[in-house]
């Protein structure tokens, strides 16, 4: 059995690389997985990112992202629904069958949290008949309570699984980072409760003090998460799929991209398997 | 009936007076309640803070802090909870009611979260005796997740609610900071819960985007909280006591101290009344 038959290098991980350098690197390493960033790819060119996966005999774990749903005004709240249309028909031309999705905060000025998570539960559910013809599941990905402002008011897994539950199609479901829901003391319950629509499991760590809200994530081991403990718990809930490593942090943006893999390789097995 | 009855200056507000500059500011703005903290309480002297206090008329709405409970050894936890009964001792010269407990985060090198919330609920329980005899109320505040690692595994109201309710003691209780709240779609139905048990408030708000996770809070009406509807939710749960005006924010902190209160007893009526 292959240990690195999970592993996923999130494209975010190695910031420097293009889609052709990451794929490579991959490969390189015996990474059978990519997770992909859509403006990465843009810059490759859809198919050509497609083809470069395949001959590599790299599969793409997931496509980042959609979402944003939350806009002052109806004419926004469409324009962000078609672009993740959009995304979804990239994740198929990738042959991904997982969009994440970054749900959104609150419109500019406003207050009206409810408000906002209301137009994030009809944008994910104004998207399935798209994702269902396209063969793409949408994986709504709670965000830490920091990013509750602009990034996501989806700020629990709790509520990532009221959603997906009221939206009760089997092209929605969630994906599970560490980094976002470590502290949460519902954690284990709600995971267990997400099984049958887990659709993606991100690793990495949380620094003590924290260098930085959005580029200070760190390597699995460097910091306070059980990874291992999140990891046992996500398995037993019967997932079984690609576990991607996405870090967010000035000093592994820095390295060569060949050391970050290598260092991370080393860390899935102490820390992660 | 006085706008500003239950307006309280919490000293870290305005960092560069002292307990004496704190209070004659109060004083001179009509301010009839003040948070302190002690670090500023010994060095202006306890029984001088008390006896300043009282001349100026300002009553004490609040002891900053107690708590770290969780470390490493039996020791160091000993120690966290005899500074914390201090702490009792101090607010109790100082004629208020209510210590503020900041829980603590992961004791260092840990991972262990359900381990150390034992710790945070079994310091709780240890200090119960002193509080009663001393008839302080401990006040357990949960904060922002993203202050999880290094300052409190009570992240949530609900779990600072579960902590109150199973040591089940009259002299133990809840502060709500909307800066640690408003993100969680719990926090209407766990205002209602703490009601019999609510022993502070604390306003300030949610600055998009985040200057800084600990010095970057914004005065009210500057962010994304809607204060109002939180306060209203509060009283409505029968909260009628000081409401305390907490802000960590280094612009405001280079701000003259009469500037500051003036800004804030506007605001106060804008956008928390």
């Amino acid at each position: 059995m292959n240990a690195f038959a999970r592993l996923s290098l999130n494209q975010a991980t190695v910031q420097s690389w293009s889609v052709q350098e990451a794929v490579d690197g991959c490969a390189r390493a015996g990474i059978g997985w990519i997770g992909l960033w859509r403006e990465q790819v843009a810059e490759q060119g859809l198919h050509e990112s497609a083809r470069l996966a395949r001959d590599a005999g790299v599969r793409v774990s997931s496509l980042c992202r959609g979402g944003f749903f939350p806009a002052a005004t109806a004419a926004q709240r469409r324009a962000r629904i078609d672009d993740t249309a959009r995304a979804l028909d990239e994740a198929a031309a990738l042959h991904t069958d997982v969009l994440v999705l970054v749900c959104g905060g609150l419109p500019e000025g406003s207050r009206d949290v409810d408000g906002a998570r209301q137009m994030i539960e009809d944008g994910v559910a104004a998207l399935v008949p798209h994702a269902a013809e396209r063969g793409v599941r949408l994986a709504i990905e709670p965000l830490h309570p920091m990013f509750a402002a602009d990034r996501s008011l989806i700020t629990t897994l709790t509520l990532a699984n009221d959603v997906v539950e009221r939206v009760a199609s089997p092209h929605v479901g969630v994906v599970i980072d560490v980094y976002h829901v470590w502290w949460d003391p519902a954690v284990y319950a709600q995971i267990a409760r997400a099984a049958p629509y887990t659709l993606g499991f991100h690793v990495n760590d949380w620094i003590v003090p924290l260098p930085d809200l959005l580029r200070g994530r760190g390597m699995m081991g460097d910091g306070c998460i059980d990874v291992r403990r999140l990891r046992e718990a996500v398995d037993r809930a019967g997932y079984a799929g690609p576990i991607e490593v996405e870090i967010f942090n000035d000093v592994i943006w820095s390295t060569p991209g060949d050391d970050v893999v290598a260092h991370m390789k080393d860390r899935f097995v102490s820390e992660v398997l």
